[in-house]
């Protein structure tokens, strides 16, 4: 199988990932924070260096402002529910995901907040101007996704960050495509708050989210229970991490986690990066050729995160689906993505469209494969 | 290390259980649901025979009942905020873990939700006449947990549900010390939700916990976002478990804990309890002959979970702890066990207590060891 579905989920996972995990499942299944026998503290321990590596990945100064959850969206769940209240103003993009649109319709439907959506360019801009037109007085928080997984564009973090410090607005990141990819920087960016994925660019397994949350904010709580710690109140600690970590942790794939870290580290975070954009600025000059293609995002040459979606005249995204599935063992995405604005954007509101995902360990014989393939389809269906 | 904490997560896990998850990370990392490729196919296929085996094991008759979560805790926060709504009336008891507590406690603080805490003997018992008088026109919602994490105590779980049924009352039970350990049926128990942990007598992986919802119930979720279906509707879908599982799951994990249940099949749950509760008995046996512990929950031969917390005279818990920690490698567990109330019981509330929970996996010389040292640390210090 070749696998281009890497914006869902990354694969293959690093070695040093699988065995991380499978010795500590044999050597210590302690849970962490709950026992101060050595085997809890050693879970403990090993949680702590995740802490750790990801923190100064994303340059956050205190480690234990990261919470971890099951995924990125309850990540984004717990910031969004937990910060914004009756009557705010959210400003977000038509190019989100469910994991933030959804959270924020429901919180328009019970609590009446307000949402904008800024309207975005073809190729996935947002324009800076039309975000500054959008602050209103109750503006609480602007939410924005570092990159569309439809479009692939990466959006100017530095500038939105610049926006909503200067208006003391709050910022959340959903960096589900870019983090372990792209250099995030909460304070040079100004972020208040960062989503992200354990099993994406970082290379951990599933079941592992993450969450930013500048110490000096103090969100409700999505889940309330134990937290080892101040088991008499009837009330959550105060304190991060344990505020917003209630119940066991995934100890095993947060130390997974680590070791995808660990090696980001050791290869170089902008050497993976660019080993991907090569293949997906390749990916995209080999489908312009192709009259029948039509690739939606940046142009050629504007770096993009490396995903590209597209769709073939008259034939059917879901068809050539699988028929790459069947025919040629190669593994893609069709539909919505779960992002149903972004499609309106690009006038694929009815049809969905075919995403080509790729990672650093894909390689251009593989990317030939699949040009050569998408051109027998065309041949014989066209 | 003797591990003696297991009710705070069991370990070691069956060799099954680290294969299937190694095996997996390694041959297949694609997101069940999120894609139709053979390999998201295969993972989503992995994810449904977990569910048919839990749903087997508790008598579901609908596998899609069962939703996943991070852990029991979430689970539980999802049954309890899903369900109950301003002005409900809820009866639980003096029992339970801060994930029944702390939910409960903070629906009253922002909905007014009344709660009931069923006063407990000192054995852990709860009376089923006094549970039947505090049921009011209001009573929404009773949730017992199927044994105390800090006496053992079983509870009826039948005549409950009875009552419950009866009166037209939502039944949840938190299965956190049961669930893979003593038979659960929701139909004849009238269990309308059941939270139970992937990691402890399921012995699967940390990181998966599971609820059931019985089919007619519709909560409302915990957490929106992307659900890999009605992508373009702005609120999340009706069916489960799509409803209740946005974001993407732990994967690795649930087919892990599918790895579990089937080696507890295969073994025999009656076996592997059997074994459990003659060795728990054991050690009551062999306290009770030692003047100076006091042990608490349910006299010797009366069956509960395999725990057993215990009071040396004179002699600092904490301090007990850290000996059989470092001199003796023996892990146990000091604290409050996430449950003050029930500390209020046994009168430790400002003490706190030691905590020695066995698997199946223990032997007979583990728990002799055990008694051999407490003896030596009693000797020397008390």
């Amino acid at each position: 199988m070749i696998y281009f579905d890497h914006a869902a989920s990354s694969w293959p996972k690093p070695d040093a990932v699988i065995e991380k995990i499978a010795s500590f499942l044999k050597e210590n299944g302690a849970n962490p924070g709950r026992g101060n026998h050595v085997m809890a503290r050693e879970a403990a321990n090993e949680i702590s260096k995740t802490r750790q590596l990801l923190a100064e990945l994303f340059h956050i100064s205190n480690p234990n402002a990261i919470s971890f959850y099951m995924n990125t969206t309850q990540a984004l769940n717990q910031a969004i529910k937990g910060l914004l209240k009756k009557g705010d103003h959210v400003i977000t993009s038509q190019l989100e995901h469910n994991s933030v649109r959804r959270p924020l319709e429901y919180l328009k439907r019970t609590e009446e907040i307000e949402i904008t959506y800024l309207e975005s360019s073809i190729d996935g801009t947002t324009s800076l101007d039309i975000l500054k037109k959008s602050i209103k007085k109750n503006t609480k928080l602007i939410v924005i996704s570092h990159a569309s997984n439809v479009l692939g564009t990466l959006q100017p973090l530095y500038e939105i960050g610049k926006i909503a410090a200067e208006k003391n607005i709050f910022f959340l990141v959903d960096a589900a495509q870019t983090a372990g990819r792209y250099p995030i920087d909460v304070t040079e960016m100004n972020i208040n708050l960062l989503a992200f994925p354990g099993h994406k660019a970082l290379l951990g397994p599933q079941g592992v989210g993450g969450l930013y949350i500048q110490p000096n904010i103090l969100l409700d709580p999505l889940v309330h229970g134990g937290t080892g710690s101040h088991s008499e109140d009837i009330d959550q600690p105060l304190s991060s991490p344990n505020r917003y970590e209630s119940g066991t942790l995934n100890t095993v794939g947060i130390i997974g986690l680590g070791a995808g870290v660990e090696y980001i580290k050791k290869i170089g975070i902008d050497v993976l990066r660019k080993k991907e954009w090569e293949l997906t600025n390749y990916l995209l000059s080999e489908m312009k050729k192709i009259d029948q293609i039509t690739y939606f995002g940046p142009n050629e040459n504007i770096e993009r995160v490396p995903l590209v979606t597209f769709l073939v005249d008259d034939i059917d995204s879901v068809e050539i689906a699988a028929i790459l599935d069947q025919h040629y063992q190669i593994a893609v995405r069709t539909g919505f993505h779960c992002s149903p604005l972004a499609h309106q954007v690009i006038k694929t509101e009815h049809t969905g469209a075919i995403r080509v995902s790729l990672g650093h360990t894909n390689t251009i014989e593989e990317v030939n494969y699949l040009i050569t393939s998408l051109k027998e389809i065309i041949k014989h269906m066209g």
